[in-house]
């Protein structure tokens, strides 16, 4: 790509760490943020990784981030969890927030928290990774801030709320499910944006809220729809994922939900009512042996796995994928070759180290 | 509609419990399979109700299900357990293993129930309504006999696995989502057919895995698509909810998963393996106050419904529904005048009163 670089993943980590701790976020914890940017930049979700890290540095900047806050339980029982993030790092919450699930998981079969007060998280798939390493199916869920109509609607009052969950195979990589719950993923309409081309019907509507396939039309006040897209194509099952979404993250938190997410970037606008705290997340987690013998099921997911592979591709593909291949197929290449930065990412890297002096 | 009457629902529940008893089925079984069946109905569900009461009866008579099965809990933590539903009615083991879910909840915040060995169990969203009446978020998902291909492929190899689940409100009525996580369902597929009409493009391919308009492309060897319906629109979201489901529901208890499920109707084909025992369930309840106050989270919920219902409409629109609205709007205008049942689906209730001497 025009413009593009490509840098280990360590310097990139190293320098996420250096901007976290020069605003005081505690070390373990900027190494716990860093590493869940690096984690997205890894599995190929530019949009999540290091070209967010502007947008926490101006958070934290503004102290609209607390970098020292403490994540607390509020409510629980032995197989759930409300936790009050404190207004901290997303990245740091979410983590420790998932820690719980899992630690209650451990101990009762399950565990389920719901957390309020908390900032963007990055890439839900992480947390359902960590799980995995532990013999736990995970669930990953967060409200965003604005930018989905619900079907018929004419704008923006949810965000693209993605739901996560991993399971693992024996001797197959796992199945992991990462998605926002839209049509499309915000970042392809700003990359269409950027080469003046067009985007598919389905994606979004216009400020009239008429089905527009102008990325401006969209990105200047109009919004995406949801997985589905319109009422014939199942939209209003979208709409209906993200409402859940919502409310397991945001209502049963006592989070701020649907339009009144507080903004994530600088250039979003402030909601006009505040009906909670903060942003909210929601997690879960449950051991597989609660259920059945942990091998048996690995086995059978290799089973899954492999019976899916075989199934007659369509016209013109080389056949079904298992979610989670195109992120892995990333890594692999990744973790060899470098994260490709484009040129805007870096001049925001760039800025961070002019203001902060921490070298890139 | 054509050939189509109204009847008392009174009448269709005392038809379905008469008929399970004829097969065994003990007393509060029957009253308990018809319930679930009147749901569907009420709600509207057309495809899930008496409509479907000749494939249980079917399956009864030949003894591939048995009517006075016992449903164990093969396993088992304080917040999850393993049912197996010794091959019987979905209909009578869904209400069983969701209530073992519900008794975790109230235990120990959170209960979370796979279930194997075991038949098709109405609509999910009979299960979620159960939990709504105990102030618990109640989860049902269930896998189903094959129809869906995966995004990219040419044939059927899942269920249109659906997934359930529902909030209350406090004043407002609750949200209530229920959906196949399919584009489309297949009964509208049917009712296409029969209207001899063309279906809109992304619900469904062909034997050859072309996508069709034609109705009888997809019934006769083609396939239905998952949400999204192809890679632009996120095809590949629907076809991971529908491995989710298949996992949660199959994998994790026992049960035959994917192209395996055994089939529901006399008509469809018995697959080429078993991987496991009947089809799989998935039942979750999580305790509202485990989380949060109740009333906090039900005012809550009725100002998101509130929110919802002010965004601006669509052109041609009347604005967003909330999820639950339409199965709600058909439950007032039946409960007062009654279910309407289609030509082919009276003769089928008179075949089954001939073959039994029930009178209908």
């Amino acid at each position: 790509m025009e413009n593009s670089k490509v840098f280990p993943p360590e310097q990139l980590f190293d320098f996420s760490v250096r901007v976290f701790r020069h605003f005081g976020v505690p070390e373990i914890d900027a190494r716990t943020a860093a590493t869940v940017l690096q984690a997205a930049d890894l599995r190929g979700i530019d949009s999540h990784g290091v070209a967010r890290l502007h947008s926490y540095f101006d958070m934290l900047q503004l102290g609209r981030i607390d970098p020292k806050a403490n994540v607390t339980i509020v409510r629980e029982t032995p197989s759930t969890a409300t936790v009050d993030g404190g207004n901290g790092l997303g990245l740091v919450v979410g983590p420790k927030a998932n820690a719980i699930a899992m630690e209650k998981a451990l101990a009762v079969g399950s565990g389920w928290v719901s957390v309020r007060n908390t900032n963007h998280y990055g890439i839900a798939g992480y947390y359902v990774l960590q799980a995995l390493e532990r013999d736990l199916i995970g669930w990953a869920m967060t409200n965003t801030t604005k930018l989905v109509t619900p079907l018929w609607g004419a704008e923006r009052m949810l965000g693209t709320n993605p739901i996560a969950i991993a399971f693992p195979g024996l001797e197959e990589p796992p199945i992991v499910i990462d998605m926002a719950t839209t049509a499309a993923a915000y970042g392809k309409i700003e990359i269409a944006r950027r080469a003046g081309a067009p985007i598919p019907t389905g994606w979004a509507i216009d400020r009239g809220g008429a089905s527009t396939t102008d990325p401006n039309a969209m990105i200047d006040g109009g919004a995406m729809l949801p997985l589905g897209s319109d009422r014939d194509r199942g939209g209003h099952k979208g709409y209906g994922l993200a409402v859940m979404v919502d409310v397991l993250s945001a209502v049963l938190s006592g989070a701020n939900w649907g339009p009144f997410a507080p903004p994530f970037a600088l250039r979003q606008e402030i909601p006009t009512r505040s009906v909670g705290k903060g942003i909210g997340h929601f997690f879960g987690a449950m051991r597989i042996d609660a259920f059945i013998d942990k091998d048996e099921f690995k086995r059978q997911i290799d089973d899954l796995i492999r019976t899916l592979r075989t199934t007659r591709p369509a016209p013109g593909t080389s056949g079904p994928l298992i979610p989670g291949d195109p992120e892995r197929a990333a890594e692999v290449i990744r973790r060899r070759e470098g994260i490709p930065l484009v040129g805007p990412v870096i001049d925001e890297l760039l800025d961070i180290s002019r203001q902060t002096g921490i070298p890139l």
